[in-house]
């Protein structure tokens, strides 16, 4: 097994050069951001971290060593689209078990290498120790204009939805089941949850006009509610509007409920926002009142639907 | 046992108001940070991750819960040191074990908040899950006019140590014994590796006029070895210099090797810095040359001694 400091030369050779603010990564004590080189209209930082564990957050059977770097870094990376901010650069902490090595080790790194030049960033330093579980934190930085929180949705204002809800969580069922994962009529389930996307772009285009954004990883119930009682109103959910056609198709196909996915699967890492009008093209989902919670159909709360990683195994 | 989000309430109620530059911190997607809100001089950002482990970097019996997120919290700030900047905030992602309960995290917490503090800072975010062992990723981002690299140490200068090495690799030493660490000859020893500094202001100060800057984390031999690789120059420790009373004290009561420890012992986070003249009241304790390598006594060549996470146990 290589030394701690071979591995970071070679993980330093897969992550490459940094983001053009950024003069100095890995192989210092820190990174260094040039405030100078931040673009002239970001007033803010947006700055978050996630963690990602073996056996909460994924089962090594589920997925590739690819696959694992990938969806850490994008769950991270989607805080700031619910903020309205691009990335800037990314920090990960990996700890180690023994029997992960060198060649899994580097295929994380390859994962998390292609999602944050798909995000037009890049890993610019980190962390290596032992564990005796496999976990990695990833912390991003972001820059935007004006960062949209949680708290400022207003009685009239309209639900916008960018990205499925759900898929990614009807997904993880069929790998549950272990037998219906590689069907063809699974793929898109399963890859929304192998290979999730942040979306940045969305963020950014909605928070332009938002009132409150946030984005989908505990469930759209539990995520919208969490705007509902930030912002002091009341949260109306349509739901044929939730249900996307991907998802309609899967979970017709393997007996799933599709409405419950869409209502309280996590980890799709679409952005919710909350607006007085509506950009061309998006898909009005619900609209907020004066009140409290979240309600389907006028009559039923779903405010209690959703994940928590204290309560639930994958 | 309290859910996610009562445990993030109590915790938000333990790490208190954000720092004046952070206008929102806990509760939201991210942590936003105004750039216009920063101080004046400050051009650069410096931002770092670092993992504390259980079972790497610590074991439960050899401390008390605040003590563990104390010693996280300043090991990750001490890049900071290293770097000359100043701490803006602290995220923090926390994996916790079924058998670390709510009032472990929340005295884990007063210890993070309490070492926060003593920096100026606070914690303004973080991230909780489950995990088979307890790991804390702690991310700090810090500010500076300009910030210190390990490249610019030229033949001629001066070697300068804010901070006691061996100090606290000698306090683990008491502790795997299990036989001396309660005797009061051992407390300081003890107490530098259970509640180590980050040494922020000795890093700023040494910053102004520091040509290469690192601090200690690994063993003076090895930190000093990266300074030497990277500014391509030899380094020549003086062998009396780096033992100090403390160390020599305790070495003598207990039998154990001080220079050795002096050299090779990590986590004391003391301040390493080149420079071409020496502030009043600064310890030399080497100087730079043309050559390679990091030596003591002019013919023993140190540079491999040290601490791999990937080799060792605590």
């Amino acid at each position: 097994m290589a030394s701690e400091f071979e591995r970071i030369s070679s993980l330093n050779a897969i992550f490459g050069a940094p983001p053009a603010a950024v003069s100095l990564g890995i192989g210092d004590d820190a990174a260094i951001i040039d405030l100078g080189a931040l673009e002239p209209h970001a007033g803010h930082l947006v700055w978050t971290i996630d963690a990602c564990v073996e056996g909460v957050h994924f089962r090594r059977e589920w997925l590739g060593w690819e696959d694992v770097g990938w969806r850490s870094l994008m769950a991270a990376a989607s805080d700031l689209a619910a903020m309205a901010a691009t990335p800037i650069g990314v920090l990960c902490a990996v700890a180690l078990p023994d029997d992960v090595g060198d060649e899994a080790l580097e295929a994380i790194a390859r994962g998390q290498a292609a999602a944050a030049a798909s995000l037009s960033t890049a890993i610019v330093g980190g962390n290596l120790s032992r564990g005796s579980e496999l976990s990695i934190s990833t912390t991003l930085l972001g820059a935007c204009g004006r960062a949209v929180p949680r708290t400022g949705a207003q009685p009239g204002d309209l639900l916008i939805l960018a990205g499925p809800v759900g898929l990614a969580a009807a997904g993880v069922r069929l790998l549950q089941q272990a037998v219906h994962h590689d069907e063809p009529d699974a793929s898109a389930a399963v890859q929304a949850w192998r290979r999730p996307i942040a979306r940045i772009a969305d963020g950014v285009r909605l928070g332009a006009i938002a009132t409150a954004q946030i984005d989908i990883s505990d469930g759209l119930a539990q995520d919208a509610s969490h705007i509902a009682s930030a912002s002091r109103v009341r949260i109306d959910l349509d739901a044929d509007a939730i249900v996307g056609s991907e998802l309609r198709a899967v979970c017709d196909r393997f007996g799933l409920d599709a409405l419950q996915l869409a209502l309280s699967g996590g980890e799709d890492y679409a952005v919710l926002a909350t607006a007085a009008s509506v950009p061309e093209g998006a898909m009005v989902i619900g609209r907020c009142s004066a009140g409290e919670g979240v309600w389907v159909g006028g009559a039923t709360r779903v405010d209690q639907l959703g994940h928590d990683h204290f309560r639930g195994k994958p």
